[in-house]
């Protein structure tokens, strides 16, 4: 397969078409952004890092049971997917509060949400991904009622399947974000990322992070970290 | 009833107990304020139209059998109401796209929003109303599924009594803020109050505001919309 034209340069991956219809190459950059890209720098080795971390974690997923855009790992930093029509949101599913949730309502730091809770953002670096609600999705048709409806469905499956999975390697999973898109078919599929650039990622044991906040934070270097949870991933059992 | 211990000063009333338990004296104020009070002005003869409105209001919105905390209206300035223990939460419906809706989403000025949006807002003055969705409400515990649930319905009940009343004195319902508070014996009712300080209403000849809008963006005097708006309301069929 060879990858053809640039379709979408985005903050931590480069979409290309392929020589084959349908199939876009995913390459992951060494790039990292804060503040919606506000924050910009470059860290070696991070694109390989979350190619590989977001290969385990669509191959669990998709082991499960949950339809992904996922194809197959390519080479290092490359992934190769199913082309979709995107829809226009970023799920965040929350397991304990942290971040801007814990921001905005003075909770206590990593105080449980059970059922985890959902955040939808409208997709728009016009608006600045502003926080949306369900009924401003289909007023503004963004999404309809039952893609919204498919969306929590498949958000707690995937939320599952990763909570499980990240406990039995001693890490608590805090918070994440998903995309989902569309197939040809009209199938909605789990599609963009999955990697700790997009989740919040505790380590049991010691309470550190093991994500983008230790750069959010400016707390060292990220790579290290990147790495345990890779390290930690290929040694889960059910990986 | 005689008044007794003030309850609470807000924006735009002054709550006082009475000497009849479980019944409140609700001073409407000339206060104005904007910017969630940050901006603040006396205004006279505001309270005096304001509890005028509201009182009409609420009796088209129990006439429709809608349950509301109103009981009476009293002097120019007061309403008696029963005391109810409040939802902690600020209920805003849309019709059309306006103020921060449209300032958020970058859409035509009043989009039509059929069926008309709910957006929640928690009602915390440190938090400054932050715009919550049913998830975070039901995890924070601001409110259960079920009142979230009611409060929908009883939400769109009042828009369509509102927006029918309003239509028939030229006048079109653009957005408005409701709040809920519970009975002692469980029920929830609408409570708060129904005027031009909580709405957006415009003159559907002129396209005027008839509504805080005015003081907002400092376009004129307030009192004579709010004149406008109550000699419509008196001169209704249905009233």
């Amino acid at each position: 397969m060879e990858k053809t034209e640039l379709l979408y340069s985005g903050k931590a991956k480069d979409m290309y078409l392929t020589d084959v219809p349908g199939v876009l190459w995913a390459a992951y950059k060494d790039q990292a952004t804060a503040l919606n890209g506000k924050q910009k720098v470059q860290i070696e080795g991070k694109g390989t890092l979350n190619r590989q971390i977001s290969g385990l974690l669509f191959e669990a997923v998709e082991a499960a049971g949950i339809p992904t855009h996922f194809i197959k790992n390519w080479d290092d930093q490359t992934m190769i997917v199913r082309q979709c029509t995107m829809v226009p949101l970023e799920v965040v599913v929350r397991n304990y509060a942290s971040g801007s949730f814990e921001r905005k309502f003075h909770t206590a730091p990593l105080l449980p949400l059970a059922p985890a809770v959902h955040e939808f953002y409208y997709k728009s670096d016009a608006l600045d991904d502003p926080f949306i609600n369900d009924e401003q999705i289909t007023a503004l048709g963004f999404a309809d009622a039952s893609t919204l409806a498919a969306t929590h469905q498949l958000a707690d499956r995937v939320n599952a399947v990763l909570t499980a999975l990240f406990a039995s390697v001693g890490i608590k999973l805090v918070d994440f974000k998903l995309e989902f898109g569309r197939l040809p078919n009209g199938r909605l599929v789990l599609a963009d990322e999955l990697s700790p650039d997009n989740m919040r990622l505790i380590d049991e044991q010691s309470g550190r992070s093991l994500d983008k906040d230790i750069f959010r934070h400016h707390e060292g270097p990220l790579t290290p970290a990147y790495q345990v949870v890779l390290d930690r991933l290929k040694g889960a059992a059910h990986v």
